[in-house]
């Protein structure tokens, strides 16, 4: 400590006991409690009870009868232990005071508008503009502190296994794939534009090709899309590339350091190596790609046993390719009433079900307005296919393969939470693998690259990339944590004949590929490794591993879902004079 | 090591002789020698040669054959002792070479458009242009694996000594005051606008009100200015803010994070605390705010002898308010003809000198053109004042003390490097302190921010801001390494009353200061502690310790001086539909 001071406030123990201390910082709380005032004093540390006592200065309890909440302190004055009664045990500083002997205002504070306090009742868009009274509040302090220690953490694993920390260009090139770029005028070439990085990818597959071998940064990168609860304009991307590195070799390397990150951050010791699904196995079981398996209730598919049923439904989904599946919420039939159940169906319908059956299992067998159209060996079959007991919830979505998928797993996720079957202090990491290459976006007629464009096909799948290309697997990976997707990843294409595939697979012509990726497939012909890597994202790490459900409480300075600062009021107006220079000239408004 | 690699290729060496190996990398060379061939193998680091022999495997040796410059290979061998008159005392693996019994081709490469090599004659256009392959040169790999190595150091000290690594915005807002900001288009607010931060400022003062106590960050910083060679729109910060220190604790702990630096990266012992200058001694001494003070040469007042002398020139400089300095080149007399005089008369008229002086130091006393115009007994003076002995060059500039300073400063750069004065193993830190607050900029006919608008004033010369803002002097130190501005920082104001002094100081109207630093005035009345810190150029750290002359070298993916990315060609014309999107038209070009 320096400048005079002898510690942080929360750091004053009963290890100082005796000793004269300086402190400085933010008035919690004064309370004056008749010839004696008491200041609650904080800093990062913590907090620590003052005491003025006119006995022991008049004068520094004269300027204590002035102070307020949030003002600048300097305090000078004994540690003394507290008596037997007035010992605060939830406090790290509870068991010893500050005898006051000297005080300085060093700064004033008008009223805040909200405590600094842990919980707060107050509404984000005040936190937010006031972000720099918000960030007072401990937990925040705390998370910001984690957000550090996390990447303290990577750091210190990918330095000791000799990756290189390489800086990319945050001024790029525009790419035409996935969401929007933000873009940037150029003044020295008007009527051009730099665009910000949705990732590093393009550089750090370069990086592989002049034989860095191991590359990492935590690299900001930009997403002009329109803004989800979750999302942010910009967000932290712990990015890794390696070369002459196997799928095998990337996951366990990546095992190895959320391993030690848990360890380090969190004191957990995970288990590696981490289970891992297929991507068909995770959609199959839990309806989703990124699944939560802290609880089970995984999905069974009936639709054998439904098939011939008397339920049309159930029947004509089946035969026109579909399929019929059920979860079984354990022992919630009596949570559930009519009414409810049908909430649920609403909310299934947001994901493209047309209709959610259910059935009670009772002592008498299978209940509910739709049990009469299954007969007694049906019945009996469905309810061995989910376990059912007396007690249990039977829900069903009959529907195409991937409505089912994304209606039963939503719900699947929906009544783990109401059921409180989630067990909060688990960290459940797990690997999905072997994705799709594609996906087919009806809107636009073609197909989409699933994770990106450089993605590597199976080798022995390489050739169905014309023919067949809804069937090709990726060697592509997705890190998942408690039903969120952290990161993801896969082995890179690395020869010019691949790659120029992939973009003919993607609806590029040969023009457009050159024009847009030409300087990547031009560096293919000069020696290109092999190489794959990961990325992952360090905003949702950081909410995981704090227990934020917000990712804005994970970043110090973050924009609302309409991408503004409320802060500092970014955007902004600027200038004509401004404008001018870039040679651009606004719309009319509409 | 993995996926079968055994080692990287330039770190075998005799303690594996006999072991059997895996290696992957590229071809560096290969020569063909009656029945051998041999291949320099070349990883991250360094090269190894591997010996095919038909008599070891004549499969190997067949596809060896086929082997070019810069192809991507696998070889199994075994270690084994060079013959002693085949030993390369100049390569760490030079010892041993690898009797290679198979041999994969991984990838192909056409022939690159230079060589491999740490010596390069190429242009620097084809090596910004194969970017990819200009890292492969190991001088490069070496140049971005120290600027790892730096960025570890202080994050190791940073962390250690309780700083908290925060990140803040890029897209942030645009501010007036010094370079331009960089643009963003919003799409969701069209015709506003996000600016690219040219540092973390503001921010970085929000986080000591927020109470963070000590922050620090390796931030990206962006500049639309005109590049010069020794800057680029987009370059990093070592940024660092830290509450309740004095500038005499700044100074210190940054000293001590130099120190652990040099030690930790160059193994150079650096004597601490730093030699100190203050701006103005800096100025007169040196004739510049970052003097190089590798070597001596310093700048002589002579105004008092001259200021009565027959030469006009020297007299009217020093009766209308300016002054004459010389600078004493030892024995440089012989070096510089008349011809090259001039020619140092042409360079510092270049900073505004209107004539160049000189005088000769010969046994016989001073000689040269003006030696006419000096009674003896100033001759003598004058050479007392310049310590000029037989042989000795004097060089004078009589001029307002601004210009004599530029000039001669630089000149005695100039002269430093043309006679081979400067000892270039040698790392001479010092701090420049004392700074003037605000600096009069003629074109605006107002006072601007020497440094920036937050920089805090000398407590005694807060009043002056209004009477004689000229003289006040600012609480902010520069760092300066081997006449390079190597960073800088201040004491920030931290009461509103007193930044909005300095606001009016510099022609901001009150509704100006509140629209664009509103919410940092607000700040200041919710309890703002006392703060400072300072910010220090990676790029040119890196540049220094790497020992390379060009920052483009000290920068992965680099730009040119006009701001464009010939690797990628950025910026780079956007579709129609994007700019539609942003509600923004390019303007006809003129």
């Amino acid at each position: 400590m320096m400048e005079g001071r002898s510690y942080y406030c929360g750091d004053v123990t009963e290890q100082q006991i005796g000793e004269k201390v300086v402190l400085k910082g933010w008035v919690q709380r004064r309370r004056d409690l008749g010839g004696l005032i008491f200041i609650d004093l904080r800093d990062r540390a913590g907090i620590v009870q003052i005491v003025f006592n006119t006995a022991v200065s008049e004068e520094a309890f004269k300027l204590a009868e002035k102070v307020r909440n949030e003002y600048v302190l300097e305090v000078e004055g004994k540690v003394i232990a507290r008596s037997e009664n007035t010992v605060n045990p939830n406090l790290k500083t509870g068991k010893i005071e500050i005898q006051a002997d000297r005080l300085a205002i060093i700064n004033n504070a008008k009223t805040p508008p909200f405590m600094i306090e842990n919980e707060t009742g107050v509404a984000e868009d005040v936190r937010l503009k006031y972000r720099y009274l918000d960030l007072r509040r401990p937990v925040m302090f705390e998370t910001m502190k984690m957000r550090h220690a996390i990447t303290k953490s990577i750091r210190g694993f990918l330095d000791e296994e000799g990756f290189i920390d390489v800086e990319t260009p945050v001024l790029t090139k525009s790419t035409p794939e996935g969401a929007r770029d933000y873009l940037v005028p150029s003044r020295v070439h008007p009527g051009e534009f730099y665009a910000l990085p949705q990732s590093p990818q393009l550089f750090k597959q370069l990086l592989m090709i002049s034989g860095f071998d191991r590359y990492y940064q935590i690299a900001r990168c930009f997403r002009d899309e329109d803004l989800r609860a979750d999302r942010q304009p910009e967000f932290t991307q712990i990015d890794i590339e390696t070369s002459f590195m196997s799928q095998e070799d990337i996951l366990t390397m990546t095992e190895k350091m959320i391993k030690r990150l848990m360890k380090e951050v969190k004191n957990i010791d995970i288990e590696t190596p981490l289970p891992r699904l297929t991507y068909e196995e995770a959609v199959n079981r839990y309806g989703s790609d990124k699944p939560d398996t802290r609880f089970g209730m995984e999905l069974v598919d009936v639709s054998e046993i439904v098939q011939n049923a008397g339920f049309k439904v159930f029947a004509s989904a089946v035969t026109s390719g579909g399929q019929v599946k059920a979860i079984n919420a354990k022992g919630a039939a009596s949570k559930y009433s009519r009414k409810d159940i049908d909430a649920l169906g609403e909310f299934a319908a947001r994901y493209g079900a047309k209709g959610l059956a259910w059935l009670k299992a009772e002592n008498e067998g299978l209940k509910g307005p739709i049990a009469k159209f299954f007969t007694e060996a049906e019945q009996s079959q469905l309810a061995a296919a989910t376990n059912a007991e007396t007690g249990d919830l039977l829900l069903f979505v009959a529907d195409k393969k991937s409505v089912v998928a994304d209606a039963l797993g939503a719900l699947r996720n929906k009544l783990g939470k109401e059921l409180g079957l989630i067990d909060e202090s688990k960290f459940n990491f797990l690997w999905v693998t072997d994705w799709p290459l594609l996906e087919y976006d009806e809107d636009a007629g073609r197909y989409t690259a699933a994770h990106h464009p450089f993605t590597m096909p199976f080798e022995e799948d390489i050739e169905k990339l014309e023919t067949d290309p809804a069937s090709v697997k990726a060697q592509a990976y997705d890190i998942v944590l408690n039903g969120y997707e952290l990161g993801g990843g896969s082995l890179r294409i690395y020869k010019r004949d691949v790659q120029e595939k992939m973009f003919k697979a993607l609806g590029f012509s040969k023009e457009q590929a050159q024009s847009q990726f030409g300087f990547l497939l031009d560096a293919f012909d000069y020696g290109t490794p092999p190489h794959g890597g990961i990325a992952l994202g360090l905003d949702r790490i950081v909410m995981l591993l704090a227990g934020r459900s917000n990712l804005r409480d994970t970043i110090a300075f973050p924009k609302t879902a309409s991408a503004s600062c409320l802060l500092t009021n970014a955007p902004g107006a600027v200038s004509e004079a401004q404008l001018d220079e870039l040679q651009l000239k606004l719309k009319a408004k509409k």
